[in-house]
């Protein structure tokens, strides 16, 4: 039953090689891949207007230096990111540069910060949309947790579908809006340059303004950053890409670049032409759609593609995590499990996890995830700032053809990364603190399992350790409840190995029960030696585990080897388990953790 | 740890043959097991006033005669339940009376209602007293639902220690509430007798009341009767009760009738005198203790240990359905597991789901459980009128010295309480037709277990199956994950055990992996046959058991027996087995109840 769900959910399952045709030409990897960056352009403007806000109306000119800023950091980061392509064409990004470039922890702290970051992208981008769409009908919005989860949910199985398969469903509505967004540009720069639109509405540039400093300015530029963040997932994700993947990353990543400057720029020009004010209710966007279309079909078009286009930035968040935490367990810094492919060759657990992770957020914070948005900001720079130093040492160290102008390139991102991820602790680091208590938790957690890990592969290596004990014979202990078909059966069985000797064990509660059984089994089995162990506190197992380490110092004397056989009868069917005192599971589930016995289990199977 | 915390919470445990020390005396077990009979003090004569109010307060003195005959039904009841003390002195109550005397199928009803009575008991009565505490201190009202659960959780803790260690504590609360309202009904007796009470408070008794009819008295009757549940605790209870136990359970019984009529009549005659007329705020007893003492600390006290007793009615629950549940697990209706002791020699399986069980109904009626008050009415009158009926079949049948005189007292307790379960069918159809679903359906429910059992029993039994497979040799398949020190080790033991054959398995996604393990295990362990079974699609249980189904035809013919042999590491601590992926645990279990194949686990203790 559960199989045939599996099968109508996420499609059948696909061969290894198979892998080839589960690659991203470049149209739909921008479309999954920059999802997340092209949605910042629906909240980043908006967020350097609210700090110029605190100010006054005047200060709204300083967005375009601003917005200047912020592009040359953009084309910094996209150079950069674009050059970390090809060095490293197998993927991993700022985990995998700052690893090899910084050292172990480095590497840690950028993956640990990427880690989480992914998830909180999941939740913030899921809750902010599912916000558009009952802003737009109210009735909704008591529903919005669960709304929230479903659309979590829908982008999980697209994405344990595979990755093709999801670009299809998902390439739309990223290219729609981005129409959308063009138009809107389009005909908002056509409006004021035929004067339809009044000068009187924005101050000039250059304007002075009372109360302005350079602090306020740097924070306006910090929010304004945040607008870039999902700039690195494509190169987390270049094994997803057609091959030559480093060539189609580094011209996906152009294209993502580009699109982005100019949607950036375009609403900025217009929110500045307009003077619009941040207002509570209503968004930068949404202002200069209205402003721009009044009320009409391509307004509710605009609205529409905007709400879509945040659910699924959280999809960017599917491309790079999995990929992320395959090269996280591979340093065996994580479970093992996220290097194993699903059905559909996608790294299913990896996949499976995030949506588990950011629903667990969505419900913690009951759909309010605004006031993660600094810290999932800082939690891109973090890394950003690692992965451009390391690419400076990787310059400096090894010097190649044009090692100069990269080294320019990557310092500029390095500093301007560096300054963002201070100015967000500075300014709001009653929402950004989290990040120094999880982190060092996390990378704790990282050395504990790699640790773990190690002593494991140390123990198990054929070459490094002691030679195995020699077995001379076996002494085989079964625990019998009964005289049944299910004893009699195992013993059988433990005949037909011709151990050096059988012990049938018998656990009774009452001293009158002792006799009645040791006389019967005399009958019965006379061959096999009984022992009975009277249990005055009515439990089986510990009595069995006193005898069992008996036996066993014993045996070990003359290296021989024991074995507990359980006899257990399957019922037919799985609810009759439940009738049934599980006492096999138990004494098998001790044993095996706490003793060094070998443990059988002999089933019997009923047939009604 | 946990272990420390069990003993902490429920005491050291108890050898078996120290149950004769938890026996109860007279003194405690008529405060344990008549707690739920008593408290209905509390409600009852309400319940007789709200019906007669929908008439008119004239017709409140309808309260005396009908008092009168809920005192003929208590005697009938008492009388009846003696004699099934002395008929069925190993306890059982309703369903051993019903079973032997009716059928299997009238005893399963009577069990069948009683158990789930005594679920709606505990969570009824809970309620109510926790209702009467936060009445007092409405700032805790919104804690309704936890506080009850709190203290279910008291009541299920303290029966796990045992039946004295619970009576020991319960006692005094008991005594107390019986106590205060003796105190209250001699000081109301004594100021009417002294004409403090005004004698125009009351109509005279055989005032005509326009609008009166026979049906609105029944309804007011079985109204009233719903004061009687609980009577039947005792007769189910007798192996609780220190030798010789018939004798004393009878004593307690006729002690707790006595009580229970005197407290009874006394609140009945004084609301009428007192002219009481019940309010939703203010129950008729606290009307009652006001005018008698005003609020004054005895009116605090009566409201007090009103509180009390009528959480630690639940009490009654908790010693009555444990070993309702020992009868028809012995009878095989339900899971084996409730005619197992725990520690403390209290059948812990009875009391945990005695507990949980009410818990969920608390939780899933959100502490508001009073619309269950006439569905547990009729749970109880359905195992009455069965009861009694049994026993005037077996006087009848077998006419032993005076049997008409017996034959009488249970005659007239079957058909009142007939005549009350027909009442609450008539006048509450809405609240009370549930029985009429899940009567049947547990019912069902029984049989189905029941027949489970007996094909189990049939089945193992040696003299009725077909003799054993001989077993000429022995095949071990080892599913092998690499050249490690746990497949040597599992490789080792499969040797000494000498089999016919071992094939070692390994199951490789890739073509190339396959090539390189067989050029490995071949220079490791040349004398080994290696299958190596390609899995496209990365599934490691299937390949395995198509090939594991293979080995067993063929090894069948020559009635060879095929085990898997699994080589488990086992970790030092617990937590780290999140990080290995669990296949021998899903390997064992798939094979174990799909395949007819013996699973031995060898384990590889890892020791750091």
């Amino acid at each position: 039953m559960s199989s045939y769900v599996k099968r109508f959910l996420i499609g059948r399952p696909l061969k290894s090689h198979e892998a080839g045709e589960q690659k991203l030409n470049k149209t739909k990897a921008l479309a999954i891949l920059s999802s997340d960056a092209l949605s910042s352009v629906a909240y980043g403007p908006e967020q350097i207007l609210l700090v110029l806000m605190t100010v006054s109306a005047a200060a709204f000119w300083y967005s375009i230096p601003i917005a200047v800023g912020v592009l040359v950091l953009l084309i910094a980061l996209i150079l950069s990111y674009r050059q970390i392509i090809f060095a490293y064409p197998h993927g991993g990004g700022a985990y995998v540069v700052s690893k090899e470039n910084l050292g172990k922890y480095a590497g840690l702290v950028a993956g640990g910060s990427l880690l989480v970051d992914y998830i909180l992208t999941v939740a913030v981008s899921v809750s902010a949309g599912t916000d558009a769409i009952t802003s737009a009908f109210p009735s909704l919005h008591p529903y919005n947790v669960p709304i929230a989860i479903g659309f979590v949910l829908i982008i999980t199985l697209l994405n344990l579908r595979g990755v093709t398969e999801s670009a299809s469903v998902l390439a739309y509505p990223v290219y729609l809006f981005v129409l959308a967004l063009f138009i809107l540009i389009g005909v908002g720069l056509y409006r004021i340059a035929t004067g339809q639109v009044s000068p009187e509405l924005h101050t000039s540039v250059g304007t002075p303004v009372a109360g302005i400093s350079l602090f306020l300015l740097l924070r306006a530029f910090s929010s304004g950053s945040s607008a870039l963040t999902g700039v690195e997932a494509i190169s987390n994700a270049i094994p997803n890409f057609k091959s030559p993947a480093p060539n189609n990353a580094a011209k996906t990543l152009m294209a993502m670049g580009g699109l982005l400057a100019l949607l950036f720029s375009g609403i900025v020009l217009l929110a500045y032409y307009y003077g619009v004010t941040p207002r509570a209710e209503v968004t930068v966007v949404s202002q200069i759609a209205e402003e721009t279309f009044g009320r009409s079909w391509m307004y509710f078009f605009i609205q529409g593609t905007t709400a879509l286009i945040l659910i699924l930035a959280a999809n960017t968040g599917y491309s790079a995590f999995p990929l992320l935490a395959v090269n996280l367990a591979k340093d065996k810094f994580i479970p093992r499990m996220f290097t194993v492919r699903g059905d559909r060759l996608g790294y299913s657990n990896g996949i499976i996890s995030l949506g588990v992770l950011s629903i667990l957020l969505i419900i913690a914070f009951e759909g309010q995830t605004e006031h993660l948005i600094p810290l999932y900001a800082v939690g891109v720079f973090i890394p950003f700032t690692l992965s451009q130093t390391g690419m400076m040492l990787k310059w400096i160290r090894q010097k190649p053809e044009g090692w100069l102008l990269k080294l320019i390139i990557n310092t500029t991102g390095a500093v301007i990364s560096f300054i963002v991820a201070m100015m967000f602790f500075l300014t709001k680091f009653a929402q950004v603190w989290p990040v120094l208590i999880f982190l060092p938790l996390i990378i704790l957690l990282f050395y504990r399992i790699r640790k773990h890990y190690d002593a494991v592969a140390d123990q198990l290596r054929l070459t490094t350790c002691e030679p195995p004990l020699p077995i001379e014979g076996n002494v085989v202990i079964l625990p019998v409840a009964g005289i049944t078909h299910v004893v009699e059966n195992s013993l059988n069985y433990a005949k037909s190995l011709s151990p050096h000797q059988i012990i049938a064990v018998y656990v009774p509660f009452e001293r009158e029960e002792e006799v009645v059984f040791e006389k019967k089994w005399e009958a019965w089995q006379p061959d096999i030696r009984l022992v009975t162990l009277y249990s005055p506190y009515r439990s089986i197992i510990h009595p069995l585990s006193k005898f069992i380490d008996t036996v066993q110092r014993k045996a070990q004397e003359s290296d021989y080897q024991v074995t507990v056989m359980i006899p257990q009868f399957i019922p037919k069917k799985g609810w009759h388990n439940i009738l049934h005192n599980q006492s096999s599971l138990l004494i098998r589930a001790h044993l095996l953790y706490r003793r060094n016995v070998i443990v059988t289990t002999v089933p019997y199977h009923l047939k009604k």
